[in-house]
């Protein structure tokens, strides 16, 4: 592993337990065992450093659903509940602590710093765009009811995932994830 | 108004724009304009400040809700929607800045500190206990689908209206709310 995927790989778990603005550099660079130089050379400075971890998180998170809407032995509406699924079980494991990188550092940082806000806006209409592709897919399979707008669907289960996810870490529970599974492949995509 | 409230006011002001972690005492004490030794008068440390300033958010998020339920000129389901457009109103003048004190205290406190957890759980809990009865009373006046658990479309609504807000802060604009609001109330609980 280069040395600049190390620093984004040990700055990724920390920011994700400790969030951006109290993640000292000097506690990455130990963490990923690399000399400050060495940062210097990747990064412009820590605001830098936090535009390339949003992106490292969105490829992470990618690669993830990409992994999923892959499994073509499951329904296709099947592997779209599926990503909620397979996270909420990753944050369950984890105790019901971090969560969504990108929603933490959207509300840790939106109101501090215009940079990250607008990166992680993008993120955001990134991943909503190729949901509203895959719903758009299913209604074609009759998998989900035909009446439904793909585009506004896809921003609202990205939003009520992510308050999903603050409730479980409230809550200290899976409850909340098997609500929005239900409101969300039931009631409101109906289908099959 | 006393000391007390003075300080709880100055603290919320600050806590919502900066967060918990990073807001300082003396700064709130500053605002307050009272000295550091009437602090401790009425509050032990800085976690039992914490703790009095959830219960100070969360009293005034319940004074503002029950005088939008009061209003007897108004549809009882209109009620119950216009509490999500009155906080969108409110974010939107304040140029998408601050949001939900208790859901940013919730994803920025959960995993730090358990007290704040469980007391933020325990607000979250009554504001749902609240709407579900507002949805019962709904469900009896016949302006919402009859089939509807309000219990679990409670628990459904504030998750989705926190990551609603989450939207509107990262994308500053009001439309996560008009989709969450044609989600929810056309969608969701049909009716009228």
């Amino acid at each position: 592993m280069d040395a600049k995927t190390k620093i984004l790989r040990a700055g990724a778990r920390i920011v994700l337990e400790k969030g951006f603005f109290d993640t000292g550099l000097s506690e990455v660079l130990a963490a990923a065992g690399i000399p400050k130089g060495s940062f210097y050379f990747y990064f412009k400075n820590k605001e830098d450093f936090g535009l390339h971890l949003i992106d490292f998180f969105a490829e992470r998170q990618k690669a993830m659903v990409d992994k999923i809407y892959g499994d073509e032995s499951l329904p296709y509406i099947e592997r779209i509940r599926r990503v909620y699924k397979k996270q909420a079980k990753a944050f369950r494991k984890n105790g019901y602590k971090g969560g969504c990188p990108i929603g933490n550092l959207a509300l840790e940082m939106g109101d501090r710093n215009d940079r990250f806000r607008t990166k992680l806006n993008e993120v955001f209409a990134a991943m909503k765009k190729r949901l509203a592709g895959h719903l758009a897919r299913a209604r074609e399979l009759g998998q989900i009811n035909t009446d439904i707008d793909v585009e506004q669907s896809a921003d609202f289960i990205l939003g009520s995932w992510e308050g999903a996810l603050l409730q479980m870490k409230v809550q200290k529970s899976n409850s909340p994830h098997e609500i929005f599974d239900r409101m969300i492949f039931s009631h409101l995509l109906g289908g099959a």
